[in-house]
């Protein structure tokens, strides 16, 4: 959008530009990003889930050291990533791969690098109890932690009012997908575009926007969420693509990026080796470092070597700027929320610090 | 003198109303917290500060991991504090003591347990560069890192116009310190309470209030936040007292209370020897657990330690449970926020992941 403003001198031309350019890339079905996303039947999205699936996402007092929440990797206040090439959890762990968006992760058919969680409750799950993430070995320990709070126990109760045991793991889960499924970024430049505000986008970007279709970004990327095409929202279906798909390169070694076996680690089937679910590109300008190990670190050496490891093909450095700048136009709006307050138990504290590594320090 | 000015009529008012409340209590000069803090004249408060400052406060990126913020240990979202014994900072590493609530810390007249800063702007730099917390080696790389950005840059430029060099690591500490000056929790049970409403403390709470101080607990947590005189809020003049006072008794050694130096470890007098900062009890429900070194679990425990190694009294469980009934009446009404947006470098990231310890995990 500055950008555009920097070119409003030349709106006329730019606009007639976008037009000409806009009409071979009118081929392509460009789509805006929903405001909202649809909630399966087996969990409708209510605000009470959504309060409670909040609070749980920012509350770090039931992982192992009481120091990691969803938010610590998925950190929603930037690009719902952490800026890390892996994410660290409990006791400075790293794990093999890059934390992936949570903004807009209501539209991926299938959840993780390779999509081996079937939807965002699944999903939930996991990371509670990864050794390297939050770190609790039994999801119903972190459940007891949280529900000795007797004002959480009461929000799972509002949250699933018609169910026998509403404080359970899966209402966890529930609550916490409930919230995701908030966190959506409409009202991007390229959105504003495509409904229309042909000033949104940038000669540039509008230039670069047409080159990402032309070179075949969109095989893959496609769809309001670049990131395939929706599949009905079908759960568990879904989009995979293998990455590398062409090997003989500079990149392969450069990147590692055949140290990992893809969804084949999920599946144990050869067919899904180095196979993904296919990314969104949406505010990918703020989540590097970038691909499934976080080895590239800007967004113009990622398009590069995309461009070369899935389509073989060497692009330009004047291609690259352009897609990079196309990129930069799938940034979108943050809705603005509160900070929640997490309820607490008077007088005792519902962390388990657990054994600790002392050293000298502040405070 | 600012708090004393604004609040003395407010005072005379209090003082009446606990005089006919309270009957013996009355004797005492209960103060409510006031709406707001004041702002140095070296730092006045300012809103283009706050707005910085909170966004520091809660942007872990800086941190020499990118993982760990203000706000991981002194967690706003509930008491101000971590729930840990002792806090965990960067790669795992602890500290050796537990971390003070950031709540209504302006209204303390010196910094940390021992009092080595005198004032907010020279404490927030600490923890940055503490190994186990924040551990980023010099202050300055941390600027460096959040200055990368623009959107960052020119918030500092806002904030600090006049300024020759705006960017500079004292003026972000002057922006987390305007931001914390913000963290006031007026309105406890106990506030409305001395403000002439009697219903706000139940009768429990309010014999707690008596027991509290008859048993001698206000000679040292006076005042309108329970840390001692205000000192006209003159900065660095803290309020200090021995800990354990009396070492004849089972909870020095249980609670190892003689292992920490106290003052003594940031001034190297004799005279400084177990002396720490009186700490604030507003809140106090939300902070187990307690103590220095966070030894102790539950607040009855706490009331009853103190009872003995302050006082010489042995607290009968009706008096602690009273105590404590008054103590969880400190518990204030916390300011609805919204939630940061932390500026971004599009395409890059501001995080130095460094070297980790890699292990298998989720995403």
């Amino acid at each position: 959008m500055q950008v555009s403003q920097r070119f409003r001198a030349g709106r006329m031309l730019a606009a007639a530009g976008a037009m000409l350019l806009a009409g071979n890339a009118a081929a392509y079905d460009w789509q805006a990003l929903p405001d909202k996303a649809p909630s399966p039947d087996h969990n409708p999205t209510t605000e009470a889930k959504v309060e409670l699936g909040k609070k749980l996402f920012f509350d770090q007092r039931y992982s192992a050291t009481g120091t990691v929440s969803c938010n610590t990797c998925h950190n929603i206040m930037e690009g719902g990533d952490d800026g890390r090439p892996t994410s660290m959890g409990v006791h400075g762990r790293t794990g093999p791969r890059n934390a992936p968006t949570v903004w807009n992760s209501a539209f991926n058919s299938t959840q993780f690098w390779d999509g081996r969680a079937k939807n965002l409750e699944e999903q939930a799950k996991g990371p509670v109890q990864a050794d390297v993430e939050m770190g609790v070995e039994q999801l119903q320990t972190a459940l007891e932690r949280v529900t000795s709070i007797p004002a959480y126990r009461d929000m799972f109760k509002q949250a699933f009012p018609r169910d026998d045991d509403p404080i359970s793991v899966d209402n966890g889960a529930r609550a916490v997908a409930a919230f995701e499924r908030t966190l959506i970024t409409p009202n991007s430049p390229y959105d504003r575009y495509v409904k229309g505000d042909k000033d949104a986008l940038s000669e540039q970007q509008v230039r670069g926007m047409k080159t990402f279709n032309q070179v075949g970004c969109t095989s893959c990327h496609s769809g309001p969420v670049f990131n395939g095409p929706q599949m009905n929202m079908a759960e568990g279906q879904g989009f995979y693509q293998k990455f590398p798909t062409f090997t003989d390169n500079q990149y392969v070694d450069k990147y590692d990026l055949m140290a990992d076996q893809g969804r084949a680690r999920a599946t144990g089937k050869d067919a899904d080796q180095h196979m993904y679910k296919v990314p969104t590109l949406r505010n990918v300008a703020l989540t590097a470092p970038y691909f499934h190990n976080g080895k590239v670190k800007t967004l113009p050496e990622a398009v590069r070597v995309m461009g070369k490891v899935q389509l073989n093909k060497d692009l330009s450095d004047k291609q690259v700027a352009d897609i990079v700048a196309f990129l930069k136009g799938l940034t979108g709006e943050f809705p603005q929320m509160t900070l929640p307050r997490l309820p607490s138990k008077p007088g005792e504290t519902i962390v388990e610090a657990g054994d600790t590594k002392a050293g000298g320090g502040a405070h």
